[in-house]
C-alpha cells in the first residue's frame, strides 16, 4: 500500500509521500514515490505514485525515456508540453498505455495490476496546478473547495484534512496538516512506512523550493505525532457528553 | 455502508450503530442496524449487523423464529444457549447458512451477497463478552488488547479509538468515544447515515442499561461535535513543526 497526499493553495503547493512497498506482508521494501522534475524558473512537476511498482516504475522511466530523447516534443515530454494540463494528459496516457501491457501479461494469472499518480505543476506564468491521474488515464484536479488530493490508503488521513486545510492554509501549517495526515495513516496501515518525502513548491517559483526526507526515528516527527496525540487526549477529556 | 462499533470495557459494554442502508447512491433509506434480546437480569444479547440487508434482515428473522419455537433449545435459540460463545456460534452459523442461500440466487447475475456482524452479550454469572462475526460464520472476540470491534465502514473512526480506548476507560468516556468515532464517518463516508442507535449494558446488569436513539439534528450529538472540531483545530495550531 502507500499513502501519498498532495495540496494545493494559494502559497504554493505541499507534497507528501511514504515509501513501502510490499508484495505480501511478508516483503517490505523501501522505493521512493515521488519523483521531481524541474527546469529551475521555467517548469517544475511532481509526481507521486500508488499502486503496482512494476506499473509505476515503468510509467516513470518511459516518461523519462521521452523527456531525454531529442526528438521529443510537447506531445511526449512533460518537460516540453506547452500546460500542465498536457503534462497531465502525458503522464495519464503513458499510464493507461503501461498498466494494459502489464494488465495483459497478468490476466494470464488472473491478477491485475493498477497504479494511480498525483501531479503537481507549475510552468512559468502559467497556473499551479494539481491532478489525480486514475489508473485508465482520465484525471481531476485539486479547487478551491476541494484543495487536497489523496492516493493509496487515504481513509485514516482524510479526517484532519478535512477539518484544517482551505486555499488561504499557511504552507507551514499546510505541512503540519499532511505530516498529522500520514501520522494518522501510519498508526493504523501497517503498509504505510517510514521514510517519508516531503516537498513544497512555492507559487511562481517554479521550482522545487522544499525538499526534506524523513526518516524513522526523526526527532522532529516524532514530537510532533507526540503533542499531537496529546492535544486529542486533552481536547477529548475536556469534550462533555 | 453502515458504521457499527462496540467496546467491552472494564464497567461494561457500549455499542453504536447508524441505520442508513443503500442501493445505489440514488436509493437511501433508513433501517435499524442494532437488535437487543433480553431476559432482564438473566441474559441480554446484542446484535448489530453490516452488509447486504437481505442476508442482515433474514438471518435476524430467523434467530427470532428460533427463540419463538417452543421446541428450541440451547443449539438453536440463543435465549436458551449456554453460553454467549454459543449465541455467537448460533448467530455466526445462521449467518453462514443465509448467506449461501442468498449468494446461490445471486451468483447466477455474477453479484455477491454478504454481511458481518457484532454480537455483545452476557448471561448471569457469566462474562461479558463481544464477538466480531465473519460472513462465513467463523468469529473474533474482543480482549483487553483490543477492546473494540468495528464492522462496516471502519477506517475513518479509528484512530480516535485507537488513542482513546482502553479496558479501564469510563462508561461516560466510552460514548464520546464512540459517538465522535461515529462523526469522523458520518462526515467522510455519506452512505453512513443519522439517526444513530446507541445502547450500553453495564458490567453484570444483564440488560440494557441506557438506549438512546440520537436523531438528525440532536443538539446534543451537534454540540459535542462542534466542540471536538475546535478541540482539533485549536490543538493543529498550538503544535509547532
Amino acid at each position: 500500500m502507500t499513502y501519498c497526499v498532495g495540496l494545493l493553495l494559494n502559497e504554493g503547493m505541499v507534497l507528501l509521500s511514504d515509501t513501502r512497498t510490499n508484495a505480501g506482508l511478508d516483503n517490505i521494501s523501501t522505493y521512493r514515490k515521488m519523483f521531481t522534475f524541474e527546469e529551475p524558473g521555467e517548469r517544475v512537476i511532481c509526481i507521486m505514485t500508488a499502486g503496482s511498482l512494476s506499473v509505476t516504475q515503468t510509467t516513470i522511466a518511459r516518461l523519462r525515456e521521452a523527456m531525454e530523447d531529442p526528438d521529443a516534443d510537447g506531445e511526449t515530454s512533460i518537460m516540453k508540453a506547452p500546460t500542465i494540463l498536457k503534462v497531465a494528459e502525458i503522464v495519464g496516457n503513458m499510464l493507461a498505455e503501461v498498466r494494459t501491457e502489464i494488465g495483459e501479461k497478468m490476466s494470464a494469472q488472473k491478477q491485475s495490476a493498477s497504479a494511480t499518480m498525483i501531479v503537481a505543476g507549475q510552468r512559468k506564468g502559467g497556473a499551479m496546478r494539481l491532478f489525480l491521474i486514475y489508473p485508465e488515464g482520465n484525471f481531476i484536479e485539486a479547487t478551491e473547495d476541494t484543495p487536497f488530493l489523496q492516493i493509496g490508503e487515504h481513509k485514516y488521513g482524510k479526517p484532519i484534512l478535512d477539518r484544517v486545510v482551505r486555499p488561504d492554509t499557511s504552507i507551514l501549517d499546510a505541512q503540519k496538516a499532511v505530516l498529522l495526515s500520514m501520522d494518522s495513516t501510519l498508526r493504523s496501515n501497517l503498509s504505510v512506512g517510514m521514510p517519508l518525502d516531503m516537498a513544497v513548491i512555492a507559487r511562481d517559483a517554479c521550482q522545487v523550493t522544499m525538499r526534506r526526507r524523513i526518516e524513522a526515528g526523526d526527532e522532529q516527527f516524532r514530537a510532533m505525532s507526540e503533542a499531537w496525540s496529546r492535544a486529542l487526549r486533552d481536547g477529548f477529556t475536556q469534550i462533555s457528553l
